[in-house]
């Protein structure tokens, strides 16, 4: 078996990242709505003030295989703030490229959102999955995590272009 | 009727909002949750590279009537990072008091959000709702917000205190 790291992103990985989330994004059947760019990634988690920050799994090939190490999947998370804990993290995506999976990469890259979360005085982190991706909620779940739409009624509202215009009055 | 105006928080709101925070968080039925104090709001809302920014709505009595100002409701948001859109704002609370409901405030405070968001640069602006608060779902579908959860299915999950401990081996 291959060798795995987790660690934080470098600017030269947004190419690899971006390719990332096209991929999440076409798995998820939203891939018309990937609007971002390699130089927005870029711009925005890479100066002062980061909008975002990023964690990478990089593959290690064994002995004899031709390959360098390769990105094989990632977790962009960001800080929110809940008025009943203070500062916490939301983990925006996480995938792990489909013939990468079944070897604990996804979990390990949660583990290490936990940890950074730990580290920054957080006391919880929060993601959000599709209803029909039954495999990573059985997997959020067999790592402890709730299910606040099912448990508690949350429901996600987001108000769009048009609609954020027509309210804004522009 | 009073007269009622949308203002950014300032630190000296950090109390009343605080009590709106509370009462909201009664009304949602989750006020053992609310660990927040006044000194972390100062901290998080008012130094360098706030956590959260706050809108306050603040009513001004008619002539005659003896009270100053005060704070009726509020609004807290952060900008969050979405992998499709790049910069977007999550609006974390929105709360009216009771008694001021029904004369266009909440509205208010969504559409100077709506402003915020664009003069950011944001091309959309998200939030959660019970499924129970049908009131608070009407609204947010009269002003043109979409239900992502019933749309796409997206569910929200959270890991919390012992299994994020858990995970980070912590």
């Amino acid at each position: 078996m291959d060798s795995v790291r987790i660690r934080e992103a470098k600017e030269g990985d947004c190419g690899s990242i971006l390719r990332l989330i096209r991929e999440l994004a076409e798995y998820e059947k939203f891939s018309d709505q990937v609007m971002i760019t390699e130089e927005a990634l870029k711009a925005d988690g890479f100066r002062e003030n980061p909008f975002y920050h990023c964690l990478v799994a990089e593959i290690f090939p064994g002995p004899g295989e031709p390959q360098g190490p390769c990105v094989v999947g990632y977790g962009l998370y960001y800080f929110i703030y809940s008025t009943w804990k203070g500062r916490n993290i939301y983990l925006e995506d996480i995938y792990v490229k489909p013939e990468y999976r079944g070897q604990g990469i996804g979990s390990k890259i949660i583990k290490k959102v936990a940890e950074v979360a730990l580290d920054k005085g957080c006391s919880q982190f929060r993601l959000a999955v599709l209803d029909w991706n039954k495999r990573a909620m059985d997997l959020y779940k067999a790592l402890g995590a709730q299910d606040l739409t099912e448990a508690e009624g949350w429901h996600s509202f987001c108000f769009k272009g048009d609609s954020m215009r027509e309210l804004a009055g522009k």
